[in-house]
């Protein structure tokens, strides 16, 4: 411990020692940047000064209504220039941030509610149905609603309630922050997708929020004055953090509230997007346009992704239109992408385009914000060989890992169970230590000793021209403890009989690994379009 | 304070805090970049996997001679290769750099050992001669010597020490870091230049040091791989702690001996450098180099300059060169770079030359990394008018502040008076908040209830086509308190009475402001290169 011999007088004070928090960003912007354009929302342009001044409106007006420190404001809100201030005003009157996934249904939304002891919720005008129900499902006090309407994209305000423009009214411009005088006080709250069961109510610290924004721009090859556009939903691990970067590099954050080819390549050529992030499914959508949907566009964005592993062939056809993809990985523990596949130029520069999207579809190394992550043996909490082959579980540690899950004490300490997060993520690491994902632990299918890789499985079947999307999961076996079962939605018009898809499947596949039973039916689905296996494996257990 | 209603089981954890520190950079880069150049000096290369290596044998070997957690470690080095490897080896025992000015005299060099208590010292062949005298002239018991002979560079072993390699071979390549357990731990002792008086020891810790080089990156546009080579010496700041920066972005360290137009010109054109820091005059170097010095390279080297401002003629000239120069301030307590005069594309891009090379030479605006830097009247510890004409001193708050002054608990309360640390320079603020440098607090000369910069003063006299260097200093005085006093360095061969020089000046200048007595002499410098005003001031009492 490198204490001197003497350190007398050596202490921390107001001088030296300021917490960590996004929340200075945005600080230093409105002082150094104040002319430069913040934020756009179609025609909302803001500088800095103006987000700064509309940001400090928002704290106190939240304060003026009795929001107190460590209260929860839920924001029930697409990707726009009021979320993108909530992200900063929240906080700055000392509240947590909880931002609710637009597409839940009623139930979890009213649990949410009723689990984060929600103050006063920010709600889209287009989401109010969906709040006013929930808040009639709620069990608890319903909080107070402040309505946030969109007149540009069809949603003017209903009347029923305060609108975010008048709560803003009732707010000072020149109000000072509520700081944190702990960089380990609570900033968000934000709930995970649900795939493996009830969302999980997920604690973020102002100084893990404030590190992902300084790590952020060295794996995103980032420089002064990006232009940002946001796909990734703010109350997605509240968009990796970006919306809290941003000031740190003078950046301008394009909001985007419908997803579309057009609406992205607009962006990109009228605003002169350089960062955006997203799913596979948006590069997808991207190399698929339609012409009259593309616009001509001659500097290279810079692509984050995320949420799985984007396809080969849509990894090359992307890389030849001007944008640079590095996929990353992450949870909503991690604050959002915790690895990155970073690119090695020395090596791989001169590899052909097949081999450079097989490295590309691993999910890479620690951001340079944390400590260690890497594969081990959960039961031992090894670090398992490096060859490609032998899989355990990815563990992170470091300071953009969760505080923890609310109110669930014991969940918490068994997801740090060794002092690494353990993150239910089962993968094989290459020699030269890239992570490649495999499968979920819980999705893992142990047949008479052996593991089953359901991804692998699904990969296959999603070669027979019938499958439009399937999932394998475990169902229960006398003999060989599980056996694998199948899923499956058909595409339009197409048929396949069960012993069709078991034959398909035996000839490219170990005889252990082949499904025993296949169900034709519609898969559910969380929010976030993920597949809920969970719910499979109790109808397989059934069935 | 943003403490939830429940905060049970969101305490910190081994699996989401880590103590910050610039160590974990170079843990990252052996597994993420192992391959990669991560050191350059001269024939020697190392990657960061054999960079680790060395270090952890360093660490272990220290450690393996008695060196304990908390002692000093000084080193008597330029920029070579072994005083990288000290930057992470020393701490990565626990012990403390004390890395020390190669230029000091011996008395000076004999009062660090004694005031940091170095246990042991790891000098350079050249320098022995200064550290066996100092060693004589020393109080203490005397430290272990470690001899770093540079044969290519024309210093081969005395014989008389243990080597530095031969210390590595004592360590061990796979020895585990003694982390910091505490963040606030100290990793470095640097001292001041001592212009205003005896050097003073400036204490990082681990925390500042982390912080630093995570701003910096944004703040020079650097993207991942630059090529950074080493001008500023590690002893100053630490090299404003970018050797500690470069595993985060996977950059390779550049080492450069001998500061030579030919040696950088060299560096650029031969190992690709795209990033370089130095004070002005090397900026000069360049510009004025032979062409039989000059190297042609076609890609933009990112400069940062501090130390003094940048003339202006210089700026122009190195602009279409290839250089982008970007003006920094800072000071040893401030862990180097501090403010950065942040180009303000939308607004300045048209500017014609000299209005750029104008707004260049401010010091600008706090580095992400900082919290809050401005200037204030020091008594009141209000913000001055940001007018271009008011002045007060430079205060800085933030996380890349010093920890104190080692054993010296009243010169540290009295720099943080007030929650900011008082830096002693006397600025202006143009309106749109930038800094803008006028002189050192204790150089300052009040007559007749009037400031006078003695910088000012100091610009005319340049003028005269007689003087090569001079400096003006505060003269008691019965009727105005204080008078301007100039001391004078004429050119070879030129010649100058003091009547001449005040008649110049008195053309120039207000009567107040017009020196009232001239002296020729050769002016007092610190190892550094700057003037010892005190001991002028002392002179100019007695004369
Ligand atoms: N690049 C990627 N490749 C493959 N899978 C990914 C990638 N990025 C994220 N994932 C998957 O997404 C998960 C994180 O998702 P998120 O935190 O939104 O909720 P969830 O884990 O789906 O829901 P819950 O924890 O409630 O079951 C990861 O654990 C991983 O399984
Ligand atoms: N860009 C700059 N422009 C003008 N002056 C600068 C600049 N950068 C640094 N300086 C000067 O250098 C000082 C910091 O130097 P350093 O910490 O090396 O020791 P010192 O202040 O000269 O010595 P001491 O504190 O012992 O008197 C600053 O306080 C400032 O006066
Ligand atoms: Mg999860
Ligand atoms: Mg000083």
């Amino acid at each position: 411990m490198g204490w001197m011999k003497d350190e007398t007088g050596l202490d921390k004070t107001p001088a030296n020692f300021v917490p960590l928090t996004p929340l200075s960003h945005l600080a230093r912007a409105a002082r150094v940047f104040p002319r430069r354009t913040a934020v756009v929302d179609g025609a909302h342009r803001k500088t800095y000064a103006e987000y700064h001044a509309r940001v400090s409106r928002l704290a106190s007006a939240l304060a003026a209504r009795g929001i107190k420190p460590g209260d929860v404001v839920s924001t029930v809100l697409p990707n726009t220039y009021a979320h993108a201030e909530a992200h900063f005003g929240v906080p700055a009157s000392g509240a947590v941030l909880n931002a609710i996934n637009i597409r839940l249904d009623v139930a979890t939304v009213a649990y949410i509610f009723d689990h984060a002891e929600t103050a006063l919720i920010l709600a889209d005008t287009q989401f109010l149905p969906l709040v006013e129900k929930a808040l009639e499902a709620m069990e608890g006090p319903a909080p107070q609603i402040i309505e946030v309407p969109d007149a540009d994209a069809g949603h003017p305000a209903t009347g029923r309630y305060t609108t975010y423009e008048a709560l803003l009214e009732e707010g000072d411009p020149e109000a000072p922050w509520q700081m944190p005088e702990d960089e380990w006080e609570s900033i968000a709250l934000n709930y995970t997708s649900g795939t493996t069961g009830r969302p999980k109510g997920v604690v973020y610290h102002h100084r893990g929020a404030y590190l992902i924004t300084m790590g952020t721009p060295i794996s995103w090859r980032m420089t002064l004055y990006p232009i940002y556009l946001t796909i990734v939903p703010m109350f997605h691990c509240n968009n990796w953090c970006h919306t809290w970067m941003m000031p740190a590099v003078g950046g301008t954050l394009v909001c985007c509230r419908e997803i579309t080819a057009t609406a992205i390549y607009d962006a990109i050529a009228d605003e002169g997007v350089t960062h955006m992030g997203g799913a596979p499914i948006v590069l997808n959508m991207l190399v698929n346009a339609k012409d009259e949907d593309r616009r001509a566009f001659d500097h290279r964005v810079e692509v984050f992704t995320a949420g799985a592993p984007p396809a080969a062939a849509t990894l090359a056809a992307i890389e030849t239109m001007g944008f640079h993809v590095t996929q990353v990985y992450g949870l909503t523990e991690s604050y959002g992408h915790a690895t990155e596949c970073v690119w090695q130029d020395d090596d791989w520069s001169d590899l052909d385009a097949a081999a450079r999207a097989g490295i590309k579809a691993r999910q890479g190394v620690a951001l340079p914000n944390m400590d260690h992550i890497t594969v081990m043996d959960p039961e031992t909490m090894a670090q398992i060989p490096m060859d490609g082959t032998a899989t355990g579980e990815i563990m992170m540690r470091g300071n953009v890992t969760m505080k923890g899950y609310y109110k669930n004490p014991e969940a918490t300490a068994e997801a740090f169970a060794g002092g690494y997060f353990h993150t239910g993520d089962i993968a094989v690491q290459h020699p030269d230590s890239y992570i490649q994902i495999a499968d979920r632990a819980k999705d893992i299918i142990i047949s008479g000793g052996e593991n089953i890789s359901s991804v692998e499985v699904e990969g296959v079947l999603m070669h027979h021209p019938a499958v439009s999307l399937c999932a394998v999961v475990a169902r229960p076996d006398e003999k060989w403890g599980e056996v694998p079962c199948a899923f499956v939605e058909l595409k339009e018009g197409a048929q396949a009989t069960e012993p069709d898809i078991i034959a398909f499947a035996r000839e490219r596949l170990a005889g252990f690994k082949t499904p025993k039973a296949v169900f034709f039916t519609e898969l559910p689905k969380t929010s976030t379009g993920k597949i809920q296996k969970f719910e499979l494996r109790a109808r397989a257990r059934t069935l």
